[in-house]
């Protein structure tokens, strides 16, 4: 059974490393990595946000070679971690979509890269007994304050052990997926 | 501080996905994925092992263009994390280096992703106390029985939640990093 949790990976708007409001564009890796990670661990969905048709257009290309096209029948795993994904403009639609799916309203949980103080994963595996989710990750250098200035909760920051605070966002889906899903103390 | 953990990415001897014996290419993504988040965890080494010298060379040049060329100064914060990098040719030339670096013997922990009752989290942390430890990642469709069928422990296997088995190993290497360094009940 797939999890009420669905992971967004939100393209805009995020920051550059300027601290700069931009459309990062779409990296196909972080497609396949966080759709694989999602599917290991039953994630409900994996929207991919970009309010850009062109880049919308790629992940369309994606998606049909995976689905439908070659990559179907040469690598069904990948074609079964695809079948998660799906664009969409903007976050709202993608907590639109998500809740439509389980007739009530999704929390959202943002993730960060500077929140020492947020949600954990037992927290959220709680929340999970009641509630649908949306995971909300940022590419570029992190989502925007037009997200992140919104009343929404955060997942824990992943703070290794010395001041380095640069996982890939891939790396960064995993460990939280992980904490949230596994949920055993090692 | 860092940690008396290294990690080694193999790309031979590893399987393809027909059960065959071979050496696989280097991924640049894998490097900087990896790199980064055994930075962000204090990893000790990072060690990719390949013997085909060509790749061996195309590694050298990612390492001289974040150490010394544009990338060293356009990125810091990647530059620190390729100084952990280093090629070998084979699994005994890393435990012989890491071996040397702590003037005792490196206990190799191999990776799989078929070994639901190896070692956990918690197990490396107390070995770490005693030893230093080389976790082995393998690439391809996994390490090849030249190196499972000896007599090295293993981590246990990240089962996520379904019958799907097919995390990239950038974010098994995330996972098991985040499960060995952080420790704490999520």
């Amino acid at each position: 059974m797939l999890s009420r949790l669905a992971v967004a990976l939100v393209h805009h708007p995020v920051l550059n490393r300027h601290n700069e409001v931009v459309s990062s564009a779409v990296t196909n890796l972080d497609i396949h990595d966080i759709a694989r990670t999602c599917r290991t661990f039953g994630v409900g969905h994996f929207f991919v946000v970009t309010p850009v048709m062109e880049q919308q257009k790629i992940v369309e290309q994606i998606l049909e070679h995976w689905l439908h096209g070659y990559g179907s029948t040469h690598n069904p795993d990948r074609c079964s971690a695809f079948q998660l994904v799906q664009t969409v403009a903007d976050l709202e639609t993608a907590r639109e979509l998500w809740s439509e799916k389980h007739s009530r309203p999704a929390r959202i949980i943002i993730t960060s890269a500077k929140s020492p103080q947020g949600l954990n994963g037992q927290d959220c595996r709680s929340l999970l007994e009641e509630e649908s989710l949306l995971l909300v990750m940022g590419t570029g250098s992190g989502l925007a304050p037009e997200i992140t200035d919104q009343d929404f909760a955060t997942f824990q920051s992943i703070s290794g052990v010395a001041d380095y605070n640069h996982l890939p966002v891939r790396a960064a889906a995993a460990i939280i997926l992980d904490r949230i899903f596994t949920g055993r103390k090692f």
